[in-house]
């Protein structure tokens, strides 16, 4: 079941031309951004474990939990999955089991539908302002149990039927620092002559602009990634170029959905594989491999040192568990402290992209990963932490990293910074890239397929399927179609 | 994504357009299985806990296991469900995590698919012989812990990319018997030139003998129902009829694929709601409800009493926990005990139906079972026992029960009894019904949805969304189709 509807694509395709509105020009954009990042007085200071307010050390487990019960705790976690390059091991955990909403609103001005973006400061970010959903909110969060200020925007995604709802779908978080983590990613419009207060810190942008603003290093944060990803695309023309001009594919449009579903059908047939050996491939991939993680106590971690400061590995790599003081003046609360995890990054998550018959598809990998909710999701090509492999001999290094060799013959579309959730992940960077290659089929292990990307956004409408270093990437894909005249 | 091509569809077609075929008559399938029932030598007895074999009370938890630590286990299960008519409650529960495989395997003869059907003992079944897949087998079974002959058939399920794969994908059973069970339902099509030997006790049968014997009590058993609800259905025509006469249908194939392309497309366009809703109502669901389970020992359940032979609810409601003896010529093994799960039906499962621009829809029910993988499953419209709910007052009865009330004006399209899972559960019969009526938005509560036919059917191709006994009855929706002349 997709969401696509001829006329949502048709105004799609116009807000992704648009890259200056009557709401927001481009250039006053940067303008207000950069004023907003020189204005930020926000502090964040890393402190001592002992210096969390609110937080403190299970006297029994060692956990590190919040004294109202809520928010998050930091616990330890067992897994064992055979076959992995690392078959057995303990590490800590964040445990969040509530659902949290990201959503973003959506409205037409003049046709054109425009997203409620909000600069907002998070403590891991570089920055540490970046452009997160118009609401970005943990059940604690709008249940107010911080009694800090109510979440703007929140009433129009708790009642989405009473609005036009393009997505609403629990997504998975990071499955090696989060135990089964879902956010609720909602894409709600409300009608046009809805009066929508614009607050300060929030500006309207078209897609045009985001798919410019995702070019720049840590700027559009995971969140807002994440809940996009739920945007249709354009269809593949036909002619081997990855994706239509916005002009021509207007003009498609404006002669009604039929051209529009003959596309969609004609894309899904020119996957690679059928839909049903994609679904058999990922049920192969669930049934067989045994992913068995369980929850133990923080301080029973062989291998896992506690300083007053961090938690660290022995060996120094993965990551750390650390604890920061936040003093700002634009969220909820003026001033927190909360731990954090601190991982030894940046990492690598990178799409090899090429075309069968016209259709962009992706080398997808499924790949388990302690924290997720069914065993295994679609994962990029690559997506590796090099600093964590370095000593690992050459056949347990990921495959495929020839792609990213310097002066290797495939051509690099993408090649960003980006941040991923700065609430819980101090500095945690990952570099997306997207190389286009030839289709090849060698490429396929029997963790990796060819997904062709009609078939990847169907699954994006159902939960579990993509990771969430996919769905950024997916995002990132919008950057490279063309836009009008462009 | 959708199995369906328009080339299956027209050989489906075909398939449920011959109630002959030179593999199978029907008349000869009738007198064969009745020659096994009466050859049938199986002898199934009632027996006390103590005189099971290999299996016992574990003396810490009261918990029954096999020796071998496979196959399943009886275990106690707390539930907490706020909202529910019965708020917490404890229970005996089966706890099998192990993914087990049905399969069916197809093959053209003569252009006409045909499905390998087994004729199989289960001793929980009334008959006891029932028709099953061309391979059942739980992975103890095909592991072979048992030390019992091969499973016939099976590699064609162990390596399903060799073949075509019509439908793979893993889906759930009874949540309020089985803890978070899930079996691999598998359509693998063979091509014309394999050679398949038939062995005793399986026949090659059309689907239009499958959809004649679904009318039969209790003869087409509940994993050959879970797999067949995988098989697409003809699409609706437009003309308020609930389907298009067969003969019709084949018309509007041979004419290529666009005819089903379009006609695809329309009928999700006319579903009541369209697909981002129905996500979004299951995401709601899946958010808001909150169903919090405890696996517990046996031994400390309140209210159930344990006898020699017996373990059973203190108001002799729900199910009895009770063990038999079984001896039989035609299985794996010869003779065997084992526990089994007796319930106080039988059961009532049943579908409002009714049509939407000549699309038709059925209202279905999120409903929240304790053994649920994913919190809440669509369910049919009406799914209870009336005997465990007498006790309860007139506003914690099920909605639309008025359908069912004898001399009511709606129009009864089904009304068969089938069996449950006769390998776990002793006699447990549920009466299945379709009931068509005017599509009253009214229907709706919170918790019910009218739910177009192309739409449930693009959800079977996921894990976790449609309940066993909805996959039955779209598998009983079958049956409504009219065959060619018939």
């Amino acid at each position: 079941m997709g969401m696509v509807t001829s006329t949502l694509h048709r105004r799609l395709t116009r807000s992704a031309a648009a890259l200056d509105s009557p709401q927001t020009q481009l250039t006053e954009f940067h303008r207000w951004f950069n004023d907003r990042v020189d204005a930020d007085k926000s502090r964040i200071d890393i402190i001592e474990f002992d210096r969390l307010n609110g937080w403190h050390f299970h006297p029994d487990t060692g956990n590190l939990t919040h004294e109202s019960g809520r928010f998050f705790t930091v616990e330890g976690l067992s897994t064992d999955m055979p076959g992995a390059p690392v078959e057995h091991w303990e590490q800590p955990i964040l445990h969040q089991p509530e659902i949290g909403i990201l959503g973003i609103l959506v409205k037409d001005f003049a046709g054109i539908p425009h997203f409620l973006m909000q600069a907002k400061m998070e403590p891991g970010n570089h920055g540490p302002l970046q452009i997160s959903p118009t609401v970005q909110a943990t059940r604690s969060n709008y249940t107010r149990v911080h009694r800090g200020k109510p979440v703007p925007y929140l009433e129009y995604f708790q009642h989405p039927d009473r609005h036009h709802i393009l997505a609403d779908t629990r997504q998975s978080e990071q499955g090696t620092w989060f135990l089964r983590k879902r956010n609720r990613n909602m894409l709600i419009e409300v009608s046009p002559d809805t009066d929508i207060p614009l607050l300060d810190g929030y500006r309207w942008l078209t897609l045009g602009q985001i798919r410019h603003l995702l070019t720049h290093d840590n700027l559009i944060n995971m969140d807002s990634r994440s809940v996009l990803a739920l945007l249709p695309h354009p269809p593949a023309n036909h002619h081997g170029t990855p994706y239509l001009d916005e002009a021509d594919h207007e003009a498609l449009h404006t002669h009604g959905g039929d051209h529009k579903r003959k596309a969609d059908a004609r894309s899904r047939q020119d996957s690679v594989h059928p839909d049903p050996d994609i679904h058999s491939w990922i049920t192969t991939q669930r049934t067989e491999r045994t992913v068995t993680t369980q929850r133990i106590p923080l301080k029973n971690l062989p291998h896992w040192h506690q300083t007053p400061h961090r938690i660290t590995h022995e060996t120094g790599r993965y990551f750390n568990v650390m604890a920061v003081d936040v003093t700002t003046h634009n969220r909820e609360i003026a001033r927190w402290t909360q731990p954090m995890i601190e991982p030894h990054g940046p990492g690598v998550a990178a799409f090899l992209l090429a075309h069968h018959e016209g259709t962009p598809h992706v080398l997808v990998q499924a790949r388990a990963e302690p924290g997720y909710t069914d065993t295994v999701e679609l994962a990029p090509t690559i997506q590796y932490t090099p600093r964590n492999y370095a000593h690992l001999p050459a056949h347990h290094q990921p495959p495929h990293l020839d792609h990213l060799t310097p002066g290797s013959p495939h051509r690099t579309l993408y090649d960003t910074l980006l941040s991923e959730e700065g609430g819980r992940f101090y500095h945690a960077d990952n570099r997306y890239l997207i190389i286009e290659t030839a289709l090849n089929p060698d490429h396929e292990t029997p963790d990796h397929r060819w997904i062709s990307l009609p078939q990847l956004q169907q699954l994006a409408h159902h939960s579990h399927y993509l990771n969430i270093e996919t769905r950024t990437l997916l995002t990132c894909l919008h950057t490279l179609h063309q836009p009008a005249g462009g």
